[in-house]
């Protein structure tokens, strides 16, 4: 028996389990001091009422014979996709109900989702990325391109006519950067899409971050994008379901490659190889677009942002160049002094106890920077801010020059 | 950008939906006649007590800022390792927690694990079979050959040591058969797969319908069977999860082909492309191995046999041979008369309105074979059988040849 040859060429990330190492060994040595963590990317606050409250009597009918559910359709119960279809109306985006594939999360369809495309493609891959992207594509062997955000298009790389690609990965608005693109930006790449007959893959995870009508939530707000983009969400970040497992992935019919309907691929490889998401989880996802759950959702919505608000506030005053902060629960900072993402970590750490994300972790455009998030307290969030500022106002601002 | 090719080379698979158009035009002719499905594969009783309180309690969790649990281990908490782990051990079974992975259903996992196989293997596939295991190699352009299950070998083919292959499936209790291996015959499939440096991958989904100690509930009960098996199970059919989604598979630490570690390589895949199943429900199967879980699944699952044997018995009484009836929800009958199983599918419901599913629905060896399930109510199998009964007895048996 032989196996995925490609394994061998994936890089461990040692990203995350450094860092917990790292922290371990600071508490250690340091037990007095509280370490406050603006590196996790996960929420804190608990489910909404309005979903708990689902929870709970789909468990009971769970229980009686009469409302018991066995196998489901394994692209998701009606009632949630027709949630989702009335939530794009918002935006006059129309989606057939059919085009709409209940997930257990964004990060599985990202990975599952390449079933469908041939091994030959080249993929095109902005640069700092969520690692998935990467490793995904290294597991199936495709050759992988890179686009370079940076400082010089403020981390919202526009399409390069003279670089060839199949497969365009945009996530918007992004992590780890926090940078968000506009309508006239992704309009350039579905245009570029079109015309190299490529298709793009949107992941809009972070989309109820967004404050502005200004700015899409979806990809489907802007003409073409039917005829070239798939659209993967996620209940994660936008009702705090990273425990619960829900998501969404949209295949819009239009999508026809090789005389061969993406959406009726998805359906036959979603029948062969999945079984659907819970019924339980599904009824909470639902209670998610009632009006009190949009309520409730929003409120928890806000104390991200105004985390993310105290965050960038703090960065403004010590004029320290960032991505996100708004519209993202996402801070992407320059290292003061063009330091080193990992050596700006170990500051953080070893002088005021503040955990945060090396760039570096991202690629090598991340090299610089570092990533703050806005999911812990208000509280720790406020005082890690606090002691940030000391440090930086002493170690930096008095020499003039921050960046 | 180029489609994955393999998919224009599936078959559509019309079974199930032609039953369901059948059993309709059917059922709008003769409005007042009761159909009686015995085609379902679906479990019908609902959760136990014990898992229902469990979901509950993790509902409330999730509500409180204190016990609210966001992202978990990608490859299950250890609260249901563990105890799946003592559930091997009852069988005298040493598994290391790290060896098993909870996933989302037996499904999903037996067709992700393919990503870690080369799609140059050769697959050795028993016919009749479960539709997925075909499907999920076609999908990846593996060469399939079939291994013959049929009257003369009990529907339990064992090796053909002229036939090479590198991955083996077989799936015990079978379905759609219900036949079971016994320990003598799985060692020889575990030797011929050792010798052939194969890759068995072993469905267990309905191992909890073994009523007896002389049959194996889990391939490595057999010796060596760690050096060459995965096992992939459910809580499906074991605790009627089948739309609460839960699974488990087994991954020893011993399976190691060209110097690479499955069990490394499908934490890495894991980790990459899935993000693991919702707490809730961990927390609700963890249940089913506590004392009164175990209890009250039992209960379920000797209904569902006591109708296996209802059916059993009819058949016997009729002189129909048939496989399964025992530690299997499943009845595999040969069609009276050597019938063709669409004729015979057509005859139970056109003059007894009594649904089953045609064995050519499952491959050439089904084509007179007939299968019939023990998900419906002890009411409705009772009131099926007394039909089939009626029904046989008038038309066959007063020609003393049955079969």
């Amino acid at each position: 028996m032989k196996i995925n040859k490609n394994y061998k060429n994936l890089n461990e990330s040692y990203l995350f389990s450094t860092i917990k190492r790292k922290v371990r060994e600071f508490s250690e040595q340091n037990p007095d001091k509280e370490v406050l963590k603006l590196g996790i990317g996960d929420v804190t606050l608990p489910l909404c009422d309005a979903v708990i409250e689902a929870l709970h009597d789909a468990v009971e009918e769970m229980s009686k014979k009469e409302t018991f559910k066995g196998y489901g359709p394994e692209q998701g119960y009606d009632f949630l996709k027709t949630a989702i279809q009335s939530y794009y109306k918002t935006r006059n985006v129309e989606l057939d109900l059919n085009e709409i594939f209940i997930s257990d999360g964004a990060k599985s369809d990202i990975g599952n989702i390449l079933d469908l495309l041939d091994k030959e493609n080249t993929v095109l891959i902005p640069d700092p990325v969520y690692p998935a992207y990467v490793d995904t594509n290294m597991m199936d062997g495709r050759k992988i391109v890179y686009i370079d955000a940076n400082e010089e298009n403020d981390f919202l790389p526009l399409p390069d006519e003279s670089q060839k690609c199949d497969i365009i990965y945009i996530c918007s608005p992004n992590n780890p950067t926090g940078a968000v693109y506009n309508r006239e930006q992704l309009s350039k790449w579905v245009d570029y899409a079109i015309k190299n007959n490529a298709l793009i893959l949107f992941d809009s995870a972070y989309e109820s971050f967004i404050d502005t009508e200004e700015l899409p939530n979806s990809i489907y707000e802007i003409e073409n994008a039917r005829k070239c983009t798939i659209e993967i969400c996620s209940f994660s970040k936008m009702a705090g379901f990273t425990g619960t497992r829900c998501g969404y992935t949209v295949i819009p019919k239009d999508l026809v490659f090789d005389d061969m309907s993406l959406n009726k691929m998805w359906l036959r490889r979603q029948t062969t190889k999945y079984n659907g998401v819970p019924y339980i989880v599904q009824k909470g996802a639902a209670a998610v677009f009632s009006e009190i759950g949009q309520k409730q959702i929003r409120e928890n919505l806000n104390y991200y942002k105004q985390n993310a608000k105290i965050i960038a506030d703090t960065l403004d005053k010590l004029n320290i160049k960032y991505t996100g902060g708004k519209h993202s629960p996402y801070i992407w900072m320059k290292c003061p002094n063009n330091m080193n993402s990992w050596d700006f970590f170990d500051m953080l750490l070893n002088k005021i106890a503040v955990v945060g994300t090396p760039g570096a972790g991202f690629g090598k455009n991340g090299e610089n920077y570092f990533r703050l998030t806005s999911f812990n307290t208000k509280e720790k969030t406020t005082e890690a801010m606090e002691r940030l500022y000391e440090l930086l106002k002493n170690q930096f601002q008095h020499k003039g020059t921050v960046l």
